[in-house]
Order: structure tokens, then C-alpha cells, then sequence
């Protein structure tokens, strides 16, 4: 189990491998959103996002023998350029099971980092099968981009920070796709910040979470939302975390997504990519039920093609 | 004259007005350009552009009775909506001739600080004539992009809070349009940093600067360039400084600048216009001259259209 120590614990072995990124707030955003907004930049972190964290605080934590023999993973893309970049600090080989429609920023982020890349289709079945061949054949050992408490815990730290450095939040709220940041958010606001209610915001089109937490079984995501980076299932071990400590999931239209994405773009200044707008658009969306509230926001990430990101802007 | 002191007082005076920006780095950029490079973000600046800085303290260096009538100005953008934020702020009225071809986001960025728009034709003639006929009828006061010392005096602390927190920079770069930023950059080195070479960079087809500074005359600026803030001549109170403090002028293509620009929104994840990048821009083609070297980098401005930015990239 995760406990505050734990917690305390990954946050010191990554901190020096990782950004503490800024918080952001904007009169603006305020204005538009009529709450006090904070915006953890985690676009701006290592890698461009989040994922850089639960993966350091993993490859840290395995054995030497362990980390000899390399490390696997199948990922969309931020946990795959966040474990290539700590097996590549650590010595060791990354082997990345990615789907071929990944976007292209995302594969040569990885080989940029020394990762090497086996292409799968883009199902999560055809992930496992070939994740599956590859640590057969390389004996690597295998870090989940989220069912894993080692990430898990990394994840928390993200909002171990955000609690530090603004301890007056009313609700912190983040996107949800296999509830790895969730779930650690929703631990580091137990242990740190017990005050604050912890949110998810999810994509209509991939409301697996919203519908978990109605039935309180995992279901299976429909994987359908501009914001890619959210359409896994969630996990054995974030989901009983997320029922926990996490109050609700509020969905969001891929509409909805693209014009928070337009927003932070435009008044913030920043580059995020739709799954980081995600939680800004649910404030958006539900803005009576945070009226005059402190709303702390993960921005989860900022790996978005610039060409796709036009066309989505030109879609709404 | 400018001294050392009227910079401190200016920077005390619009202190509570503006933001102190923070100061990037970034591994990936220094790798391209193979230096160590920071970059003060004057795209968090208010209003989104280091503007608010001379435009700031220009109005609060105005006696009661000036104020009482209201100011007013000519600008193709980030001055407009900086002088009518600052008129709001202190209770006046803004009055703002711009060109009717100016990008809509800046019309309407001075709108909503409550400025009033007199529409002109997109020559400095057509310009001047507009702002004569203004002032005739409301008695305002006149506040210039940048030939003033006031506002000179203010956008010198850009500089100066770059120098408060990296007192090691070798070089300063800032792109020149009318030469406000330059000219207050180039004595803000002289009085806070004096062991740092101040350079300005320009696009080649505005490169007024660049051959006013071979001629000793103020030369006449063409006028074309995706750079749209930096169309402008030089003034009679900006290149005497420019000339006694700027060590010289590197100019770039419109392609280098919206290269630069793409570098800056992919790997430094925040959105700058193009008038922004033309520093960087200037750095990337002459890697040779600072190379291992600590460059300084004012990134001046973020407002630009969505939709312009992603053609300027596909133009490319």
C-alpha cells in the first residue's frame, strides 16, 4: 500500500531528475471561469509531461539486477518518451510498445531519448500480445504507464507539490484516462491536503471511469475523444484508490475539450495538448458548482503536434 | 537623460502593475543552439507583452491634469491594448488610432480594456494624421510606442529584472522595431550589467535598424515582415542610445523567424508571436558567434491569432 511516507519518499528520489513546475494563475481564466484558478504546469515538466515522475520513481526503485536487463512498456506516448528518458538517465534500454496511429511527435520523442520502438495496432489487446514478445525476447521487466503503485506513487507528487506550494485549495481536479495521476492525487490529497476534494474529468466519449465509479466494477472504454491520451481502461490497483479518495468523474464533450484547449492557449500563453485541457473544460462546464472556489488544475501535458492542434481548432 | 536611477524609480513606480516574468531554460533549446540560453517571458507579461511596462509607466508619470484628459496613441498592437489597460487602471480614457489591417485579437484586446479604436490606413502617414486630428478633438495627451523616455525608462526594467536574477549573461538580445525595448535594454546594461554585449535583431525585410546603424542616419523601414510589431522606423530619442549602447544589428529571414517561432512553441511549450522569436531567430544563425556562451533573451510578446500562427507554420 501507498502511505504518506511513501509518497514523501518517491518525490525525493526524482526530485533531482524532474522539474518542480510552476503554478499558474491568470485574472483571465478567472474571469472567464468565475473561480480562482491554479494551474499546475506540467506541460512544462520533463519530457512535456507528467508521466516523467511515476516513471523515474519506478526505474529508480528497481533492483540493479532488475534494471540490468532493461525496462518494456506499451503507452500511447507520454509514459513512453518519460521511460525512455529514465532508463536512459539510469544506463539502461527502454523497449516501447506504441500503437502505429500514435502521433509522430511522440515516436521521435522516444527514440530521441535512446527508446527503441515495436509498433503495435492500436488495440489494447495487440498492446499486450506484443509487449508480451518483447519481454519474452529481451527479458525486460515491465513498468505499466499506470497499474503500478511505483508510478502511481511518482504521479502523487505532482500534487504533493501543487499542496506545498498552495495549501488553500478547495478542489483539485484531474484528467482521467488508466487513473494513474488520479489516483495518486487522490493519496497525496488524503495524506496532504485532506480538505480538498479531488475530481476527475474524463472525455464522453471515453466515460469508462465515470461509469466505474456508477457501477462500481471496472468497465471498459469505448476509446473515442480527441484527448489520446485518456482512453485506456482504468487499473486494478488505481481504480479501488480513484473509489476511495476521489469524490466524482464529470464528463466533458471533445467540443468542450478544444475550446479549454483554445483558452489556456490563448490567455495562459501555453502550449498544452487536449487531454491536459480536459479538467479546465469541466470547471467550464460546471461553473456554478465552483463559483468563488480555489480550483487547482494538473495541466498533464504539452506533446501536440502543431498541425493537428489547428485542425483541431478549426474543427469547433 | 535616462539614468540609472530613473530606471529604479520607474521600476518601483508600475511595480504593482505588472508582472515580475519569470525566466526559462531549457536542455532541448541550448542543445539546438548550442548555448546556454534564457528567456525572460514577457508573453506572461499583462496584456501579453513587454508593452505594459513603458505604457505603465509612461501614464503614471503624467500629471493629474494630463491624466484628467485622457491619452492616446498610434500602435499596430501590444501598446494599443498596454496604454489602454494602464488609462483603466488609473481611471482615464485611451484613445487609440491603429491600422485597419492590425490582427483582431489586438483590436479586441483593446476593447476589452475599455480603449477607443480610431481605425487608420497602414502607413505611419496615415497613422500620424489620425492620431493629430484625436488629440485636436479630446485634448488628450500623447503617449508614443517608444520615441519617450518615459516609456523607454519603463521597458529598461524588463532588462533590468533579467540582469536582477542572471547577473552572468554575456549577451542581451531583443528584436527592434521602433527601438523602445532596445534602446531601454542597451542602458539598462550600461547601468546594471555593463559586462553584457546588448544585440538587437530585426527581420530582414523591416531592417531600418540594422542599416540606420551603417548609415548613422535613421533610415526609412521598408516594411515587410511576418514580424508585424517591428515595422516601424527608429525614433530621434531611441537610436542615440541605440548607437551609443548597442554593440549591432543581426537581421533574419521571415522563414528563420517562423523556424525560431516553431522551436519556441514545440520545445519551450508557450506560445510567442512572431515579433518574438526574431532574438532567437538571430541566435540560431549565428551559432558560431555564442557558442558555450549565456545569452539572454527577452521573448517580447503571445498575442497572436490561432489561425494566423498554424498558416504561418504550414508556410513553411
Amino acid at each position: 500500500m501507498i502511505t504518506q511516507q511513501t509518497i514523501i519518499e518517491a518525490h525525493n528520489r526524482i526530485k533531482p531528475f524532474i522539474h518542480q513546475t510552476p503554478v499558474m494563475t491568470s485574472t483571465s481564466t478567472d474571469e472567464i471561469a468565475g473561480c480562482m484558478l491554479f494551474f499546475k504546469t506540467e506541460n512544462f515538466q520533463k519530457v512535456g509531461a507528467f508521466k516523467s515522475r511515476g516513471a523515474m520513481n519506478a526505474v529508480l526503485s528497481l533492483t540493479r539486477e532488475q534494471r540490468a536487463r532493461g525496462v518494456a512498456t506499451h503507452s500511447s506516448g507520454n509514459h513512453a518518451q518519460a521511460l525512455a528518458r529514465a532508463a536512459k538517465i539510469m544506463g539502461t534500454k527502454a523497449y516501447i510498445v506504441m500503437p502505429r496511429t500514435s502521433p509522430q511527435i511522440k515516436k521521435q520523442g522516444v527514440i530521441g531519448y535512446g527508446g527503441e520502438i515495436f509498433e503495435c495496432e492500436p488495440t489494447l489487446r495487440s498492446r499486450e500480445e506484443t509487449l508480451l514478445k518483447v519481454v519474452e525476447e529481451k527479458g525486460a521487466h515491465v513498468i505499466h504507464p499506470f497499474n503500478n503503485y511505483d508510478v502511481i506513487a511518482g504521479q502523487a507528487t505532482a500534487a504533493k507539490e501543487f499542496f506545498d506550494e498552495i495549501n488553500y485549495l478547495n478542489y483539485i481536479i484531474t484528467p482521467v484516462g488508466g487513473g494513474g495521476l488520479l489516483s495518486g492525487t487522490g493519496l497525496a490529497a488524503k495524506f496532504f491536503s485532506p480538505n480538498t476534494v479531488v475530481i476527475g474529468a474524463e472525455p464522453e466519449g471515453a466515460d469508462d471511469a465515470y461509469r466505474s465509479m456508477e457501477s462500481g466494477m471496472i468497465e471498459p472504454s469505448q476509446s473515442d475523444s480527441v484527448a489520446d491520451g485518456l482512453l485506456t481502461n482504468l487499473g486494478t490497483k488505481t481504480f479501488p484508490i480513484i473509489q476511495e479518495t476521489v469524490k466524482k468523474i464529470i464528463t466533458v464533450s471533445d467540443v468542450e475539450i478544444i475550446s479549454a484547449m483554445r483558452i489556456i492557449w490563448e490567455r495562459l500563453k501555453i502550449i498544452v495538448e487536449p487531454s491536459a485541457a480536459v479538467a479546465f473544460a469541466a470547471v467550464l462546464k460546471k461553473k456554478e458548482e465552483f463559483r468563488n472556489k480555489n480550483v487547482g488544475i494538473i495541466l498533464t501535458g504539452g506533446n501536440v503536434d502543431l498541425v493537428r492542434a489547428s485542425k483541431l481548432f478549426a474543427s469547433v
